[in-house]
């Protein structure tokens, strides 16, 4: 099967527009010019805005995947004198702890169990602790589950506690707002919600957080070192050669992001969600989980097992691919995201009468 | 201008193949599927041919620029117990030590004045001196000067010194064979000889040197620590989401490089490289250096100085792509880099007529 004719339900890559796979296909442009400067302080100014960022942030424009930018956010506003807090409740809250014990970070962890929802009560025991920054993926990707970001929020501004927002699968796929959760850093990448290539991460740094911790830190990488892309950004330049290609897909994406306006993207992904959790009710052996979930991703629980002959069933049969789980859940839960406005609901209605026949079968 | 009309003389991004162009212009497929693992273990498989590098040695697929290839193989390979020989001739070179420096290994380093030939004499005073590693930019971009590899590698072979060569712009340009040099490490990228997106670099290391050092090394990175890519890569997949679009383009890029021989393009280059050299000579005010020169780009000195108006004329009226030297140099020196199969002679023809004209105005 030509891998054009996939029907992605994946987190990431996702189905991109057309717009952007026709740029994908343009000669990559020498990049040290005034164009091409304009391009990227557009793209500063419109990544700012998509995350409601208070004016002054600082913009990281890194080449490497979400998790580098993951590491890399922590190298330059952490070090050994810090005492973070971790909400780690899958795959990505556990990269955040390896992180962490790599640079030899202090942290403390709240893990929840499978299954588990996060409950406010879980940051009771952590007031007043000297807890000086907290990490979160607002979006589990690897369960699916939205952490309440308003009660992290208060928590970390009545502690005064650095927040640092892994928003990779969240962006333009929740509601999100920099500057309303005080965030002081938050980090986005490009094959999620924006539906580029993967290949960039992009890191929003409050001024606050960089003056007082990045360019203070004495930060041992010279490629993760947020001191060598800020203010170089603030020319239109990357110190080292960017992924252009994907330069030139933002730019172009950002600016239908903000005509269309941030909502729309955000209330499709939540319309189509809301579309595919509805109709799972109809498919008995298959059911959702019951803590809160994000908009971009469903994980659907087989009641009766059987999870890994559906993904292998749709993909190998259909071209339709949709993600397993990891570790012990393989044959009982896989995930089915829908953060494309290439997805429609007939694509879902199309996902759930093939649900139903692998089922019967 | 249409960045899609650009002439780019450029050392990376240089002009795509058509093929190469439209393989961009597709939908990034999703990679944890049997498909994808069986590209990357031909890409795998087809690098260590291009590079001729014994059937032993650990590649290393990075979604970075080159940049981090060379901190990555700086990190994994050496630590505060080794003592580095760097041959520092320009941007390139100086970014080894400062990479060194940051993560603090020891190091020496031979420093070119602008314009000084390497003579292999410089190496007379290190040897039997207990260096354990050497860093060379195999063709220091900035300058184009190609060091004599035989001569270094007979040095590193002579003195068991592990060997890293920065391969980057000299990968498939100049004649190379790891096996030959005995390097412990060589390290290319996407958008030079390769002519594919920039966002993807290469770390091929020996069997040796990745058991020896890199398995045994602690290092202080997530993203960076090629234990985190190796054996990964054996199952055709990496730990991080990869630049999907980039590793498309490579399959089909290194099928044809080797379907044609990598011969061919180092020849066609080499072509390119002789016959704009020659035409040089017709012009009065310009001329190239003495030092040796690598295929990838010559160094046009301008004698009358005017430099910075060649380039942003040939830019701004021609769509015509040269890069101006950096620091001092800029009025007296720029680059024309001829890397790419797109480029032609009659290519070159225009380039030198231009150059005539801007100079007589």
């Amino acid at each position: 099967m030509n891998t054009q004719d996939q029907k992605l339900f994946t987190p990431g890559p996702i189905a991109m527009d057309p717009e952007t796979i026709a740029i994908g296909g343009t000669q990559s442009q020498y990049f040290r010019t005034p164009e091409f400067s304009k391009m990227m302080l557009e793209c500063n100014e419109m990544l700012q805005t998509a995350l409601d960022a208070p004016k002054d942030t600082r913009m990281i424009f890194l080449t490497a995947s979400g998790t580098a930018a993951m590491e890399a956010t922590v190298m330059n506003l952490f070090t050994a004198q810090d005492k973070l807090l971790i909400i780690s409740g899958g795959t990505f809250g556990k990269r955040f702890e390896q992180i962490c014990n790599i640079h030899q970070i202090p942290n403390e962890v709240i893990t929840l169990e499978w299954n588990e929802a996060f409950k406010p009560e879980m940051l009771s025991r952590y007031e007043n602790r000297g807890i000086t920054g907290m990490l979160v993926n607002m979006c589990e990707t690897s369960t699916g589950q939205l952490y309440p970001m308003d009660t992290i929020s208060d928590f970390c501004k009545r502690n005064q506690i650095c927040l640092v927002v892994d928003a990779i699968s969240s962006f333009l796929c929740d509601p999100f707002s920099m500057q309303k959760y005080g965030a002081s850093a938050v980090i986005v990448s490009s094959q999620k919600g924006l539906a580029l290539h993967p290949g960039m991460a992009f890191v929003a740094v409050s001024k606050e957080a960089f003056e007082n911790r990045c360019a203070k830190n004495e930060v041992r990488s010279l490629y993760l070192n947020f001191n060598n892309y800020y203010p170089e950004i603030l020319r239109g330049q990357t110190e080292y050669t960017p992924a252009i290609g994907i330069v030139n897909q933002l730019n172009d994406k950002l600016k239908r992001v903000l005509g269309n306006g941030v909502d729309m993207y955000i209330n499709y992904c939540a319309n189509l969600a809301e579309y595919f959790r509805e109709q799972l009710h109809s498919l008995n052996s298959l059911r959702t989980v019951s803590y809160p979930l994000s908009n971009c991703v469903t994980p659907v629980m087989c009641t009766e097992g059987g999870a890994k002959q559906i993904v292998n069933s749709l993909r190998d049969e259909y071209g339709i691919y949709v993600v397993p789980a990891a570790g012990d859940l393989a044959d009982s839960m896989f995930r089915v995201a829908h953060m494309s406005q290439q997805l429609t609901k007939q694509d879902i209605d199309q996902l759930i009468i093939l649900l139903q026949s692998i089922k019967n079968n």
